[in-house]
């Protein structure tokens, strides 16, 4: 029934239940209801489904609707909302910040305080509903050209678009990402956009390599058994770069990966942690102090950052197709996280409650 | 003899040599030669007094001039000066770029492959002689009001500067100093020349910080036995901060003096490594990451760095002659090194070779 | 009666009415009703008084409450403030931007094309009114050690501030500020915050120069018979700079001094427009070629600027005390245009409504 | 004869002359001697062709050698010469600043106050000569993918990446060319390359604009019996651009081509001057202001910009061939101007000494 919320509410790890909530009212006049067309899963809904969460869990008493990448098709609209009307299919941004606090008016709306992220515990529901209630400024048109799956991957393009900004990536530099899944990948193509030389993509994973070297990014094997610094060597002697690469993009959140990063970069080059991993990591200081290096980490998404990524899927700049993997019916939810979590495929997607 | 050039060389740990070299010789018309006033002692001198240098040795068979926080009066000018003349009193930049170098060129000559930097092993002798040959534009014209033993720190000052500059430092910020040596000390002052809104200052040892607080910081006696985390809440907590401050410059090098400062830091902020430590460090990643933290590193000093140096020392915004604590004759420079080794007094000097 | 709106309201040219208007509802639970202070008259109030507006003019059909600077006592609150309660002293910003565009999430918010400023006809009123509806995050509590008077004049510091930021002032930087009305004095002052080298203040009037100089500023007479390349040369002749000044504010919106501005900036310099003035100017474009100078112009006031604005009033960095030249009851407020319309005084002020 | 440097020497408006010059001895071991490929004509050497100069004028008895744009063969090197042998094939940067100045040092040596620049008289020679001396960091190898002509466009490319640094251009922005010429060309190419969404490209010439739409541009036909106001209205409106374009690159020098600039510039957005044209222009500072506006000016190019037009052009994501419009022989070099004077072809090249 179109009134009923249907919701893939998270109860604990590994258990999630199927249940109908209230339909969500528009109060404020700026809101658009959006009902959900495909959701993305990503390493942290996988997180979330072995664990309950990440440093606030979920439980039976404080459940929560998963979800955080997702598109969809306006419901209805707001009285004040003029750039959406029912019908328009949109890409979400799944973060509400506060637009009033020192970061959400300084262009720093992605450090607000009060943020209300979607899947967020203990207070904030995710997307993986029926509809769902967004301010019409994070709810963004698509182009024709677009499909409502290939939408959802502008949440982690938005990742790494975030990524190349704080970066200040310019033409004609060279870059290394390392990292070859989604972020990875998609952070590549983003630097390309931009410009980049050389973008050179290293990966532990052979497959996933190949993948990159499809899209004609230079692939660099990594091996776990040399040292990060020899790894650094091996990488700089087969790039031919004497110096390094001007920018590095960690995406996969593994120290020994960030070292050898820093190894890698050239003298005043700047490194950039996409990936969120260990709390603590050492790093070669050393290292950082002699060449003057910047250690940037970035934190999803800001100003901007989903208009740039629609505007690269909207031009053909960048294409995500081939990283849809598979969709599973918004029942099987619980399949998708399964898949991503044993490594299968690069982008797995939910389907929206068919109506 | 004025025209034996008396210098005092390092042969090894601990053993030094004042032997008579030849006079440096004007070849590059751009060059004068410095007759040496006073020169300070350093951390990075006592590690060579003590372990005959750092990444690369003296040796009987390399031996090195030590020396290069310098001051002095030009001796003698190359035909093609203009700014100077016999007589001058001038500060010594002690490291002299290639000029030529896509780095020399970009704005970030400090990071120059072909440095040549005062007593830097094996090749690059030091100022601690009697006549020192630099090019024209690495001589500063030190204003009358400046004595010779001030000019001395021009070169600590500059460090600092250069690591305020790089923390792109507003007015009305707030600055976190880790340690109130020489380095913490003259940071302070720069950040308050910058219109700092609060300086705060943290030190393990008491007499430094009472210095520390009579120019005005407010200072915070760390405490070791705790640990960085509840370090920064302690700090955070005394300074009535609840998101931490602006900007963080540690100049102690300490590992866990960078851990504090990263947990001390506001979401959004900066901290920039000036200090030289542990070549590995292990930093708290996780924290960075969801405060989307900057991490920057400062090598030496670069253009305009010294003439800035200079301003603040000219116009009494910063003033260092409170830290100058001892001047000992050239022929007993190893006593400097001693005393700084002992951790007695802030700034030591050497005199240059009385004539 | 406390339930009424004593409001001064411009009904055109030279004519205005004082009328009970109602009083104004907290709706949006954010807001903050403040029983008006004290309130500023700047070069614009005069021009609506003597013309009844800039670009909209204002009738006897589209009748309009005047001011804009303005402090007061916060009155009541909505039920979603939380940093302040009735009694609070505060400065008011009086420009509200709509929060959701683009300019106001990427960190620009006085560009925000929905922006209510207060006293823009036809729709916003103004804040010469006894209770003035504004956001909490738009009413900034002031610090006991500031008056209310005082804090009037955070808004043209704020404007001070702003033009100092695009700027990009540093430390030891030469600055040239141009007019020394109230903006110029502010901006003199604010770039002696952010560590200027030395600061010169020029204008054509020797009374207002001969107050400049009372706060610390290098004065120079501007001579208008001579040629706006005559005045530069002039001016660095006298200060003693080869290649001018590092940084230019132009305070007037004269276009003779934009001119001169431009010639007395050095290679490589920039100048801020501050003061707006004639809409067309005519500008020596082959001369800032040459150096390839950079033109920016500043536009009201954006994130931080009024924190910084009042904290340089709070630690005593910024005193406006001796710019406040009079006081005149709410029910005078014409007097305090007409004084401004001939240039008595620096800042005058109208009180609020007496309850 | 191989030891005579035939030169093509400028005596006055239309006076040539062609003389046997001594060959350049390398006295500074980093300079290399190069073999003269190619000379590019540009608007100031027609400039110096019709009027003698621009500010300072040739004569019989202030000779000067003409050209600035050139490649060439490396025919001889200096003894510390490492990067470039007799035979390598390269670009001339013709510009040598002083490397020991503060804009040298500062990154911005295209201020450098002793700069030596080609064919500036009085005392500077050109490159349309059969040797011409550079040092070897001013001369760049070019890849076998691009023939000599192609490299003498290095130059205005240069001019090009110099100004779209300035203008700070992102991928997704929105960016006008005004102007269709060689360098509104190579501008409108650069801009692509750092990933614009749309390069509009503007010129009063239906010829030269139906050019640049070959190359994928949007054009838009100049009307000059507009006004620039009603000109940037029709401009925006036909690109369906509300607010305007985030960057304007102003190519032709044009007064009122500037106005309209600034008019069809977005609220926030810059506008850089990289044409000459008139000393005196007037502008529009009022919409300036409301849009807070920033001009910037170009001044030739700095570091780093050769080696990326070098690195746009060896991986072909610009391409210069079809730019080139006639090769003359070295003897005929009038002829180039005057081609270029009429306005035929986009690229007149003259070629050096047979020999």
């Amino acid at each position: 029934m179109a009134n009923s919320n249907l919701s893939c509410v998270l109860l604990g790890p590994g258990k999630v239940r199927f249940e109908h909530r209230p339909t969500p009212q528009i109060d404020d006049a700026h809101d658009v209801l959006v009902q959900i067309g495909y959701v993305g899963v990503c390493g942290s809904d996988v997180h979330f489904w072995v664990h309950g969460g990440i440093t606030r869990k979920v439980s039976e008493e404080s459940p929560l609707v998963m979800g955080h990448e997702a598109s969809g098709t306006v419901h209805s609209v707001g009285s004040a909302v003029t750039r959406l009307k029912p019908g328009d299919r949109v890409a979400i941004e799944p973060g509400i910040p506060c637009r009033r606090c020192d970061k959400c008016k300084s262009g720093k709306y992605n450090l607000c305080p009060r943020m209300r992220f979607a899947a967020d515990p203990p207070k904030t529901d995710g997307t993986l509903c029926h509809l769902f209630k967004v301010p019409e400024d994070f709810a963004y048109k698509i182009p024709d050209s677009l499909s409502l799956q290939e939408a959802v991957l502008v949440e982690p393009l938005s990742v790494a678009v975030h990524g190349i900004r704080l970066a200040d990536l310019r033409a004609g530099q060279t870059v290394l990402v390392q990292g070859s899944g989604t972020i990875g990948l998609l952070v590549a193509a983003t630097a390309k956009a931009y410009g980049a030389k050389t973008v050179y993509i290293a990966d532990i994973n052979e497959t996933k390599l190949g993948f990159a070297a499809s899209f004609g990014y230079t692939t660099f094997l990594s091996d776990i058994s040399s040292t990060p610094y020899e790894e650094a060597e091996r990488f700089k002697k087969e790039a031919g770069l004497e110096d390094g690469v001007d920018v590095v993009l960690e995406c996969t959140g593994v120290e020994s990966s960030a070292q050898t990063g820093i190894y890698a970069c050239a003298s005043g080059g700047t490194i950039v942690q996409i990936g969120m991993g260990k709390f603590n990591q050492s790093l070669p200081m050393g290292a950082m102090c002699e060449k003057e290096m910047v250690l940037k980490t970035a934190f999803r998404y800001g100003p901007g950052d989903y208009d740039l990524a629609l505007e690269l899927l909207a031009s053909g700049t960048v294409s995500v197709k081939a990283m849809i993997s598979s969709i599973v019916p918004f029942e099987n939810a619980p399949e998708a996280w399964e898949r991503t979590r044993k490594g299968e495929g690069i982008k797995n997607l939910i389907e929206g409650v068919r109506v």
